[in-house]
């Protein structure tokens, strides 16, 4: 199931996307469901669309508006990006080409924006916009010391993430919620696909366009720290909760591995796809 | 004032210190007051102690005991601490050793806990627990894009901050999210220390302790980004809110800046006092 939050001026709520790309409104044909997706999330429940009716003027929200915390956010974790940004000379953090240990930093609830919503380039003054799509994990079950035998198990679902970044701010601060965590530069939707229907996320891809043009293409087979991996090294020291995300890292083809840099400008149209959860398109404002 | 968050059994709720550090129970006499912190804050009242009574076995929690962003942390913010960590060969973020631009990274909310709750040392299996006494900045009216000169209107209150961090986690995945921000990692407290009575927060000092031998010893004013400075960088592209926290960074002191390290081990005690702002003491499990 592709499970949204949306509004129709009767609210946020949580609904569901049919095979058609409607919303169906969920919570009106069972009054038990929590309205929120956190709270979904938490209650273990799996709803159904049934007979659920069409809301026919939704807007989409991001999934999960608001993160318990940061959205987790994993770096150089696909090879051939990871060499593209050490060639860039953009990299004012770590040392190593590829990473001995997954590069963890984090992107603030305030920074996240549904499909369809506007980024704010202009809150980079260096122009030095820059795109990177990306698979989000949303954990369902929390908890420490996920073993990553079991890390699948608490997997609520999955959802697409445009991890924006100017990439000269990311470079000043050396650590990257500067550069990263503005307001907007966390695109997250359209929908969570429950992890029911993901049997192998590793089967997973990615592609990106910027105004149609392909950029980035990837299976999620291609992560060096793997889904399973990642949990279990955040987990090992940090409490994974209910609606926690993880943007699993982007792979080649974002701006800065062009030479020069084929950074975004204000009206460029970022798209990203995985099948099966759908579109995550975001235009610079 | 110095207001805390107590609970006595009767539910977590704010208080305030008296002059004699007994826990006032604000609540009771003004029911108007929200009960929370961050909805204190959120509602620009300064409550007054009058004659709200004494509680009498109140434990103390952490002034915000979930911020609403992952609390703000600034590194290498001290010039001598600058260099004890570049010396110490544990950086692996940045290559400069002071920093041209604010370093930020960020703690979860799930590592944060109140003066008195343990330090829990087994979550880091690599040995190389250590310390970090900062000032800790929080925001009351939030903003985005605040100017210097107006900064000091936007913080509600001082608190403090122990930014414990695994120095080997920290060096391995130089983004410091999972060296810095594993649970209980965020000892925050006693209290906050409300604005009106900090007309030049440059002006407290900090002092560190580990099982009583001094270790850090600084005044604020010593810091190479300023307050100001640090909220006007962070503010510039992340709104803040109401309760989000700014741990500043730490001075020169830290066990790594011995030869050989000193790390942290079961049963040491750290205390940090800020005078004015109390004791904030934790005991490593």
């Amino acid at each position: 199931m592709r499970l949204v939050t949306f509004t129709d001026g009767m609210g946020a709520r949580v609904g569901a996307l049919d095979s058609s790309g409607a919303v169906r409104d969920i919570t009106a044909v069972d009054s038990s469901l929590p309205r929120d997706m956190l709270g979904l999330i938490a209650s273990g429940r799996m709803p159904a669309i049934g007979d659920a009716p069409v809301v026919p003027e939704a807007r989409l929200l991001a999934p999960i508006p608001r993160t318990p915390k940061n959205v987790f956010c994993v770096g150089k974790n696909y090879h051939e990006h990871a060499k593209e940004f050490a060639g860039s000379g953009f990299d004012g953090g770590a040392k190593d080409v590829v990473p001995p240990f997954p590069v963890v930093f984090s992107k603030p609830h305030t920074s996240i924006i549904a499909t369809g919503e506007p980024i704010l380039g202009h809150l980079d003054p260096t122009g030095g916009l820059d795109y990177e799509g990306e698979l989000g994990v949303v954990i369902g079950k929390g908890g420490r010391g996920i073993a990553k035998a079991d890390s699948l198990k608490h997997v609520f679902g999955y959802t697409i993430i445009n991890d924006v970044t100017a990439r000269h701010l990311q470079k000043r601060h050396s650590q990257w919620v500067l550069g990263k965590g503005l307001d907007s530069f966390c695109p997250m939707g359209p929908a969570i696909l429950t992890a029911d229907e993901v049997p192998d996320p590793a089967k997973l891809t990615l592609t990106t366009w910027v105004n149609g043009e392909q950029r980035q293409h990837a299976s999620v087979s291609d992560l060096i720290f793997d889904i399973p991996t990642l949990i279990e090294a955040i987990s090992a020291g940090i409490t994974l909760e209910p609606g926690d995300v993880i943007a699993t890292g982007t792979p080649v083809g974002v701006g800065i591995g062009f030479s020069p840099p084929r950074f975004l400008a204000s009206g460029d149209v970022v798209r990203i796809e995985v099948p099966g959860i759908g579109m995550l398109e975001n235009r610079v404002a």
